[in-house]
């Protein structure tokens, strides 16, 4: 998890707002919405979730790479496991 | 919203999926689960937004094009519609 | 291949403009521009692909779904193929 | 550009590859090739666009925040424009 307080409390937040987007969508199929304001709920959540991976990612990159003192070998080795996270972000 | 009572069904069942998969971020952020296991989390979330976003896709296809009895002119006026969805669908 | 040939006019250019896209990438490779403008440039094929892609999409849906008398039982039969493209559309 | 010349070949192989796809492509609209094989072979260019962006990604992350001496400021200040690139990598 992030290490900072403050980044934490935006990606809770965040992730509290997506929350909120997909029981709309339940709401709406129940409501009967039409079948393209249904999908266009659903691109607007898979829109946040691409806003909240990169934000997880960039606290990520700060948090290993970035902050504090770190040889150049320690931050090859964070470097190793930001590459696997990277294959399955984007595949 | 989809015409069948089947159709509604199965994709109200992956709303809720998805809503169970978005609390669970917000669990893992609280028990301070690593970046790298909350990242994966998220990019399942992803696949099953891309998955409901599919399904929905299907059905409306099939409610406007494929149901019934209809003319040449009646599909290429819901074509239009369908185009639109395509466009925000992917860009 | 679509069945008008205005339709394959249109996609053949869509096409041709992503090859000088992706050429544009190569030259920038060798003319040392940064890695920054690179990624711009490869942000920008992506999109492209994707209209590419929504472009046949919807001309596949014409050409099987829309277009001609037919019933619903055959219509039917194509959506079965249109949903595995799909699955494999957006994953 | 990738600073060591082994990240430049592996790209601008990636490269030539992805262009080789994207001619297939063209051959495949000249050929009257299904319209199914055709969104198919747009998928495989999609994929590998978004390999090459991966590795891209990485060797600037290599570059800029792993390789060699560097203070945690000018790391900081590195990421900002990381930050930049992730934001329209992912939207």
């Amino acid at each position: 998890m992030p290490k900072q307080i403050e980044d934490k409390k935006k990606i809770t937040l965040r992730v509290k707002k997506i929350q909120g987007q997909v029981q709309a969508i339940e709401r709406a199929l129940n409501d009967d919405t039409s079948c393209a304001a249904i999908l266009q709920q659903i691109c607007a959540v898979r829109g946040a979730i691409n806003g909240l991976m990169n934000q997880v990612l960039e606290v990520h990159l700060k948090d290993t790479l970035v902050d504090g003192d770190s040889t150049e070998l320690q931050r090859s080795e964070e470097l190793i496991e930001i590459s696997k996270i990277l294959k399955s972000y984007l595949k």
